[in-house]
């Protein structure tokens, strides 16, 4: 497997950094405790100030640590759990749903989104965004692909624009039956208006959700689901979550 | 949502940067070409080199670039689908698997494992490691966390270690009747055990995939699998994968 380049490799300094900063925050920190400043801290582990930024953004990868703007390195709570498996599937906008719309537009999607749905290059689709919020946090962005031929009935008289239309265009994709979905799941980072409305800043690393819904052998809808990776846990299957966190004892070992 | 403040913020310049190399990747660029070096990338686009640097590592999480000590930087192929969910339920190690068993040890596992199993604190489980290649690359090693309860009947006369030790404790799982299953995903950092198996370094981005396994009302088999966020796209659901992947042009739009 070509490790033995690597076994020669000597552990980095900021990995038994990060070692000796989880047993700290273990012991000594709260969740929402503000840690000490980088300068503090670099003199309080005997390290440069560039090893210690290194192990502060794994520890932020893991979730163990919020950097925010005016506020300081903060200690994080526990990942939330989001359920994104559903055993039954349902069409999105469907009750009950942890989704909120917030409008829709008809636009020229990309050509990679165009040929998931097999529209033409130059066809405009509803392009449906959508945001999730779990305990008062924003916690996913969604832009969700509709082609006009999956909901031919739609009227523009009701609902022109904005979160109305947004409902209008998902009333009338539920009326189409769901043969079945699929998703995947990767790393990204967020984009400048998925950031916005994830309160992040973009490049944020996000866990990229894209699922598509089947009706009549093709794809009728495509969602992108944007989730913050630093505060979110996705659950698939059966039970509606994992209990167990990520040890960060056992991840440090 | 609070965005206000954010609205304010500037578009940071290595996300311009980022835009500006992903086009030129597009049209300029094939996959596994080696990309000029820093200084040059940087004298080209008028750039701080730090700006560039934080540009490729933007690149580097979405999957675009990847960076290999003693080659350079070169151009990513697409993301690999790798089928995580499945739709019927089966232990591990049943065939069809993608995964390789590797070696079993009986250990003390985390407080986390323990409490997810509800094994008393001092108690070892039988911890099998896994490897999973896909297409002749290391895409993920994995941690089974077996309890002795659920495998009651194992002798250690046949196999006292190694792979072959692994093949028999999966093999005295399949005994037992298999009633569910679910999983989380969240992004992580690669272990150093878990970097060495996937030929990385420590530190380096990864998917984290916890999956519990019931069967009697209880978690009988516990799963840690950590997936190369670079390389792996992970798919869940009915059609073993979603053939879209990101396109980059929106996400840089």
């Amino acid at each position: 497997m070509g490790t033995t380049q690597l076994e020669t490799v000597p552990e980095p300094k900021y990995w038994h950094l990060k070692t000796v900063l989880t047993e700290a925050l273990d012991s000594e920190f709260s969740v929402g405790e503000i840690l000490p400043n980088e300068r503090d801290l670099a003199a309080r582990f005997g390290v440069a100030r560039a090893t210690l930024r290194q192990a502060l953004e794994q520890l932020e990868l893991e979730g163990r640590l919020q950097r925010r703007r005016g506020v300081g390195t903060t200690v994080a709570p526990p990942r939330v759990g989001v359920a994104v498996g559903t055993e039954h599937h349902v069409w999105p906008g469907t009750a009950p749903d942890a989704w909120q719309s917030v409008d829709s537009t008809l636009d020229v999607p990309s050509a990679a989104v165009a040929g998931a749905l097999e529209t033409g290059h130059d066809e405009p689709v509803h392009i449906v965004r959508r945001s999730r919020m779990t305990h008062g946090q924003p916690v996913a962005a969604e832009l969700l692909y509709i082609p006009q031929s999956s909901v031919p009935d739609l009227s523009a008289i009701d609902a022109p624009s904005g979160a109305a239309r947004a409902r209008a265009v998902l009333r009338e994709l539920q009326r189409l039956g769901l043969e079945g979905q699929d998703s995947a799941v990767e790393l990204g980072s967020a984009r400048a208006d998925d950031a916005k409305q994830l309160d992040r800043l973009p490049g944020a690393p996000v866990l990229v959700v894209t699922t598509r819904f089947f009706s009549q052998g093709r794809t009728a809808a495509l969602s992108v689901a944007t989730y913050r990776a630093d505060t979110c846990r996705l659950t698939f299957g059966d039970s509606g979550g994992v209990e167990i966190h990520e040890d960060p004892e056992r991840r440090a070992s």
